[in-house]
């Protein structure tokens, strides 16, 4: 490769790994002011350059330093004085948002809202960062070329790559989706054993190069422990500022009370799912609320509560699975979205939502030190605080046991990943959701 | 079944097909208020009742007659009062949104962008009439499962059906998605045949049916000629209110030009694609401007803006399918998102955008009676007028007629679906695009 065809505002690269591009962009002469960006039709392995200077009639952007952004992709590897422009000046600061997984189905969905601008809003610059694998690396390329393709404003960088260290550097939000599915005959030991070794290695990734306060959301399952194992690996980062999406659940728990009710789902609030995502989860019919009522008091179906209701929310995933073919990729990504949102938009008066977090200082009783799913308000800051007026009984105790001592044996399942010893693994039944399997 | 079990207001069905439902809403009393919920855990093809009213405190929401809305699904067979509340009071009128081709994966993407708020703005509520086939219908189930545990406050209704006369009622737009795939050795004048069928009955039923301002916007390939045959057979209905996708080529060109001058997209304007969804299609650099001003005065590569430019946005698609494995359907979604907007937003001062539409009294001297992409601006009335000062040069002319060649000779191929007479095919050399393969 002959570094004289470097020497131009944008190249391109064609079947080039990531592995390369970053070797490239940590060896490069800094004057070589390079961006990747692909070219179809030239050769294999090699750096061509599609604009040479005098061709091109300088632009008001401002240069690029490479090393800066290894791997970003085309048209965003452009940096931008946004507050140079009249249409730009009042923007936000540019967040980086990281998403692992970034190749599959609920990426594929999640990238495109982030972008959009309806998530953060319509003054919120956005880079995405997306952490792939080298077998998806081709399909990172696809999904960053569709992004190009939408032409949202608000996307300003795209940069894709297989290190998570590069993807995660100085994030924000990082949403970790990417997790190895459950194949056939994989005991859920040994599946809790792959992906906490990938979120093992996310975590120290994240405690090395992301923000201070970066929240993290963990979708890959089992995402309760691996969000235990997240944290535990990220020791500079609030432990706080760990989630596990429960929100799904939430949203199929309200769906489900408002058909039963026959009203519509806006009329359902207060509803919480508690501790793990999967079927020991507790979908909280005693503190939701139908059109400011207690459940209870909208319907009166006792045995239907207690016996249908909760294994209608766990098993909408399967029986989705069986209509459409294959899971829930939509809607999980909305639900991601009303996470996000949750955090960063105050909660209405006298409403909650759930998420799973770290339960460390919970007013509940539950166990200290795992990841729960429990009801939370925020101020929109990002952060987050436990309700303190929420209710129990019996049954509903009892059903919190269950799910807390799943918790607690998955957690001395993944001993090994979160620095506390040897793995003991003793689980009961198998209680992944049909989605998950 | 028992029509006793029907006396209820909610009921369930599982298992039912769509034709089955039809037949119950047409054949059931008026007084038996019965909605079609999916219950999972009930016997095949039994109508059962999931609530008896002794159970429901009654709701604040307005019963429903089942005549109206005979495929209805789930939570979205409700029929509310919108101004009897407070949140929703100064919301615009239900508008009816059809989309065709609604278990695929395009849809997948637009079904939930429809419903977000994100194309018609947060004070304007949708019902979605979902158009499948008798093979997708379990996919389409799915689909509006997915819809439900989405949430969405402005989705307030949702049908799901195989009967475009169904769909189409009163709709006010047409998203025409729906198209049988090429498969191998499927010849091209087969292929305008057998989707030129769809495209002829889904005409006929938006005459019969649907808003006599309907805007119909024709994605499924080949979409000029479908939307020349659709328009053909809804004569009551304002032909230039049919419109053919080629925004998704727009965004590409764009992209393409941005990459090429090294600016952000965003400087990129008046960007025409003439003629056909087909590698005859004409992305125009002639009138394009980068920054404001005209392409040829930034990029000064001649032979790259007359040889690889307009390669690189046909062959766009196909390398996506490479990388990706499949088609772009998060980006087509966007673009038809683009589209929609265009029509409904005003054209920004000095801009366009490009739709192919009917080209009845066209200013450029392209024939009549196709349906042609041309640039075009709107006062976001759902309308558009065709842009007047443009320029043509001998290139350009040399690439229109072309392109205008080869529409004119899939009109003659579709003459029997259009009331023309005998059909005559004697098509160019075979230019579909990549993805559309």
């Amino acid at each position: 490769m002959a570094l004289a065809q470097l020497n131009n505002p944008t190249c391109s690269k064609t079947q080039l790994h990531s592995s390369q591009l970053s070797f490239l962009s940590r060896t490069l002469p800094k004057q070589y002011h390079c961006t990747f960006a692909p070219l179809h039709r030239t050769q294999h392995g090699r750096i061509t350059c599609s604009v040479a200077p005098n061709q091109v009639k300088a632009p008001a952007v401002q240069s690029q330093d490479p090393k800066s952004k290894p791997d970003c992709y085309g048209v965003f590897c452009l940096t931008y004085d946004l507050k140079a422009e009249e249409e730009t000046k009042s923007w936000k600061k540019l967040i980086n948002i990281a998403v692992s997984g970034a190749a599959g189905m609920i990426s594929n969905h999640l990238l495109f809202k982030l972008a959009s601008g309806e998530v953060f809003g319509p003054n919120q610059p956005i880079a995405l960062k997306l952490l792939g694998s080298e077998r998806s690396f081709q399909a990172l390329e696809g999904v960053a070329m569709e992004l190009e393709d939408s032409l949202f404003p608000l996307l300003r960088e795209v940069v894709i790559s297989i290190d998570p260290y590069e993807v995660f550097q100085d994030a924000e939000w990082a949403l970790l989706i990417g997790a190895k599915p459950r194949g056939p005959g994989v005991e859920r030991a040994a599946l809790l054993d792959i992906n906490g070794q990938i979120f093992a290695e996310q975590g120290k990734a994240l405690n090395a190069v992301a923000s201070r306060n970066v929240k993290v959301i963990v979708v890959g399952n089992p995402c309760n422990t691996n969000a235990l194992i997240c944290l535990k690996n990220a020791p500079n980062i609030p432990a706080k500022n760990f989630h596990a999406l429960t929100r799904l659940d939430e949203n199929r728990a309200k769906c489900q009370l408002a058909l039963k009710a026959g009203v519509f789902y806006d009329k359902v609030s207060n509803m919480t799912i508690w501790g793990n995502h999967s079927t020991t989860q507790v979908p909280d019919f005693l503190n939701a609320r139908i059109d400011g009522l207690p459940v209870k008091e909208v319907i009166k179906d006792q045995k239907w509560l207690e016996e249908e209701f909760t294994e209608k929310v766990q098993k909408r995933g399967g029986v989705l699975i069986q209509k459409w073919g294959r899971s829930s990729a939509a809607s999980t990504s909305v639900s991601i979205v009303d996470a996000i949102r949750s955090l960063i938009t105050p909660t209405p008066e006298g409403d909650w939502f759930s998420t799973g977090v770290y339960t460390a200082g919970n007013p509940y009783g539950i166990a200290e030190d795992i990841v729960f799913s429990m009801p939370c308000r925020s101020k929109a800051n990002g952060d987050y605080e436990l309700v303190k007026d929420v209710i129990f009984d019996d049954y509903l105790r009892q059903k919190l046991a269950k799910t807390e001592a799943e918790l607690l044996a998955e957690k001395k399942c993944v001993a090994h990943l979160t620095g506390e010893g040897i793995a003991v693994c003793d689980l009961p039944g198998d209680t992944m959701l049909p989605g998950e399997m």
